[in-house]
């Protein structure tokens, strides 16, 4: 009895951490997106040239509240945790990956590290849940919920305590960096059959069927595809998650990872930090995060559409355009990071590029 | 007579310049290709995973002849030259606006300096034949050809003689460049009324009714796009350009500046440099580059597809893929110096990527 009083009361300590990051989230300011808009129309190039550079410039505006925001400081999270599906056999890899790969990201050797290294961005890997005990690591922040989740097709994937400790933690995480100055952030993830959860969470959010929102992840034939998608329904329907409730989504078929995800997103735009979305799972916390709290959803940026099928429909429930198409599939934040000299870009070009005044250049006759 | 003789004499030596050119362009290097797709396999992650991006390494492994090839020397070539056809009114700036511009880019304040600024790429601005007389400036290269093409809705908008002389102060560019060192190479271009050149081209070398090829340029409305379609339409019928005889198309209804990106593309690709096109008139340049040697191709990225619907054409029959898609339509090389960070990043991720050994990561079961 007594434990699961102090269980509950940890819950209710969690909850409120998470209320009050929501309750920090503003809208995006219009006085200054106007501000800015008003700057990226007297610039030397006929409007609108610039294509989705030019609203992306005035997004970054808003969201920082500064009519010309730059970006120097910047950082990729990486959360890493197992998932119980995984013993189904829904990925083409075994599951020690998860962690070899997580040792991998502390080497520098994985595609995210190469891709942050060339933008100056710091790589931040944390784990949320691996099965296996990974060492200490300077680089490494410990932030074990658990041991792996449990199969979501036997039951939930975590307790509610589980799911709001993970949200935690990511808040902690973004906060705890803030200190050291961040302009802007990029998320990704790594966890063999993390894309089962992701399916299984767009599936339980949109209503759409399982088959329409599950891809191959990491190149599993047909007739894994086919048992993928036949554990999905079955876990649907076994826990069947109100699709009204995030955290109950999270908590029913999610993982410590997504969840960590989920906190990192919600402490972001409490911040007012721009954050870089990766690709399918990444983006699955991010709609979670935006059910949480609609407001989120401004301060999140697409960086690209993935091969995998549901993040269509995630990107579309988001209404986020994104701003590369390159057949990626990797996840652990690779795409997000790709995009970030995109954003450096649209930031550098509304706050470097001339006037027509100042050039002394000729307005177009059709104004 | 005796100048007639001259000028024939200088036309058969600037064909011999542009023949040896073309006979050093080289097949891509299939033995360094093949080594670099064993590599790109090894590294940890699923493959192709890293989609587009995959495949673009293996094609700069193939033009640079290096397995493992990097691109720390950035160049990007702006050529600016005013066209006769701007005198019919198809543009919504006056024409002017051509020699601001190059002065804008000599005062770094265009979008391409920004963009040329954040990868650390040299901006190279060449004059090949503005209307106006541009002052001396260490950045500018003076090279043209005349002050303006003549109208082609009158006439051939140029002279075999002064085609082929932009095309050989192209290829000086280049050759001058290479000497200080250069990896990578952008091209781009500054004209006002220069997409009527380029939808005439397209519509000249592909047969694609006018309308299909003919877009808004820098932004003229319904009743201008139809007067642009009508002289492009007259242009073609008065000087009935040969669909197989890209010269005699360039010559026709082209600009100096085309002419002089027609030998900058030709002039890298014989140095094995990777060439990245920006929009839809750079890309008509380097459709006449292809359609002269055929080989030029293999050493062509497309950095984006521009709004003009003419771009689509274009790529479609090069063959190529373009790696951003924002809804460009600035020209000056601004979506190609843009497309320079993805470039580097696939390069650097088959450089310095780990490969499953190294990090002892298991590969796939599928296997």
């Amino acid at each position: 009895m007594e434990q699961i009083h102090s269980v509950m009361m940890q819950i209710g300590a969690l909850k409120n951490r998470l209320l009050e990051t929501t309750k920090r989230i503003q809208a995006l300011d219009t006085q200054v997106m106007q501000a800015a808009r008003i700057r990226q129309d007297r610039l030397t190039k006929p409007q609108g040239s610039l294509g989705q550079l030019e609203e992306l410039s005035i997004r970054l505006a808003g969201m920082t509240g500064k009519v010309r925001p730059r970006f120097p400081r910047k950082a990729v999270m990486v959360l890493a945790a197992d998932h119980g599906v995984a013993a189904e056999g829904v990925s083409a890899y075994p599951q020690a990956v998860t962690a070899q790969m997580v040792l991998n990201f502390l080497a520098g050797g994985a595609a995210v590290n190469v891709l942050a290294r060339q933008v100056g961005a710091r790589v931040i890997v944390a784990d949320l849940g691996v099965v296996s005990e990974l060492p200490e690591h300077p680089h490494l922040q410990r932030r074990k919920i658990g041991y792996g989740t449990r199969s979501m097709t036997q039951g939930p994937a975590m307790t509610t305590q589980e799911a709001l400790c993970a949200i935690s933690a990511g808040i902690e995480m973004v906060m705890d960096e803030a200190k050291q100055g961040l302009d802007l952030l990029a998320i990704g993830e790594m966890g063999i059959g993390n894309t089962t959860a992701a399916s299984a969470i767009v599936a339980a959010i949109s209503g759409c069927p399982v088959a329409d929102v599950t891809g191959r992840g990491t190149g599993i034939d047909e007739e894994g595809w086919r048992h993928k998608v036949a554990c999905i329904e079955q876990a649907l329907t076994l826990n069947h998650p109100d699709p009204t409730d995030a955290l109950d989504v999270l908590v029913k078929v999610g993982g410590y990872e997504i969840a960590g995800l989920v906190g990192v997103v919600l402490a972001a735009a409490s911040l007012r930090l721009p954050v870089i979305v990766d690709g399918f799972i990444a983006s699955a916390a991010a709609l979670l995060a935006t059910e949480l709290c609609p407001h989120a959803r401004s301060y999140l940026i697409a960086a690209h559409s993935s091969v995998e099928v549901g993040h269509r429909v995630i990107l579309e429930r988001m209404e986020l355009v994104p701003l590369l198409n390159l057949n990626l599939r990797l996840g652990e934040g690779s795409g997000a990071v790709l995009a970030m000299p995109l954003i450096d870009a649209a930031a550098a070009l509304l706050d470097e590029m001339a006037t027509f005044e100042e050039a002394g250049v000729s307005e177009s006759e059709a104004r």
